[in-house]
């Protein structure tokens, strides 16, 4: 029954639009997202399914790393958990525009920063059982203080900054929590690390 | 204007629940999930602002390890990429439920596997500008076909194996590709490594 993952894997969902999306409903829809349901039909057995899916936008956050070694941090408040949280700069990629471009006027608006030109480390899906969201993960070196922070109005940051090498325990230690944050920073230190 | 990480950062969220909840709205509400637009106000500023919160169920996933050092996936669709999923098996908490008996429980459902007791390694929250639910990331070792699969009825998986030393490169070329499960492997792998 398993097979091992060396094989290929097929190239096309196994589930499809059913009746050419015409059972599709749309719940909500805001300056944020777009809710909808979906229904699907499964190519192998043909059952039908009604999935949620929430369109929004692809987002992107930065490693920023100061000449000395520290990463940016930005703490700010975060309505789903109700806490502030420990985050690197991030923010919504425009329709349109390139990942690395939207990371670097994310860390200029929020903390005033600017760096070397941005290097796209790696691009996952933020939930994709619910969210057509893409998040991607950009690394900006020699970042230094250009500019007074200019974040959107409802955005209250406060900028931090912690060595390299604590990231790591900053993590186990449940000081950083947000899972995409975690996803993007544990992917850089990977390439950090002499074997990788 | 940035301070250090190692000042302890306040307990208090910077932003509390404007007017007693008074000006919430509920604009979605179904089996999986409830969604609201909350109105918060900052602490610091007096600023009012509306946030969409999603209320969902916390999950929970497995680093399940076979006795040759192979980690099971499972592949499935997934609305929101529209894209089959290579991901480690799990699924939501139920209400009150420990996340390592209902990391247990979705094992032996998606997989028929079962091995030792559960390990707790984290728990992040999955989106906390959106969403309510954390995910916690849970291991469980020499993990052994006990039972026929016994999916949702809706979920149509396979079964796969990678080697646990596949999963970088896997990650790295985007085979595996789901935030959150990225975040609990590379979690994972950080506490096998030698200087961890």
């Amino acid at each position: 029954m398993a097979r091992r993952d060396d094989e290929k894997p097929p190239a096309q969902p196994s589930w499809v639009r059913a009746a050419g999306g015409t059972h599709d409903q749309i719940l909500e829809e805001n300056w944020l997202f777009r809710l909808r349901k979906e229904r699907f039909q499964s190519r192998h057995s043909g059952k039908a399914h009604d999935y949620y899916v929430i369109d929004l936008a692809d987002a992107v956050h930065v490693v920023a790393l100061t000449p000395d070694g520290e990463v940016l941090l930005v703490r700010q408040f975060r309505a789903g958990s109700g806490r502030d949280s420990l985050e690197i700069p991030g923010g919504l990629v425009d329709p349109g525009e390139d990942p690395c471009t939207a990371g670097a006027r994310e860390l200029l608006e929020e903390t005033g920063y600017a760096g070397e030109s941005p290097e796209l480390l790696g691009t996952l899906w933020s939930n994709p059982s619910l969210l057509t969201s893409r998040i991607s993960t950009i690394v900006i070196r020699n970042a230094r203080l250009v500019a007074a922070p200019d974040p959107d109005q409802h955005e209250e940051l406060t900028i931090e900054r912690a060595a390299a090498g604590e990231i790591p325990r900053m993590i186990r230690e449940g000081r950083i929590d947000h899972a995409l944050v975690v996803a993007g920073l544990l992917w850089w230190l990977g390439t950090q690390s002499p074997g990788a």
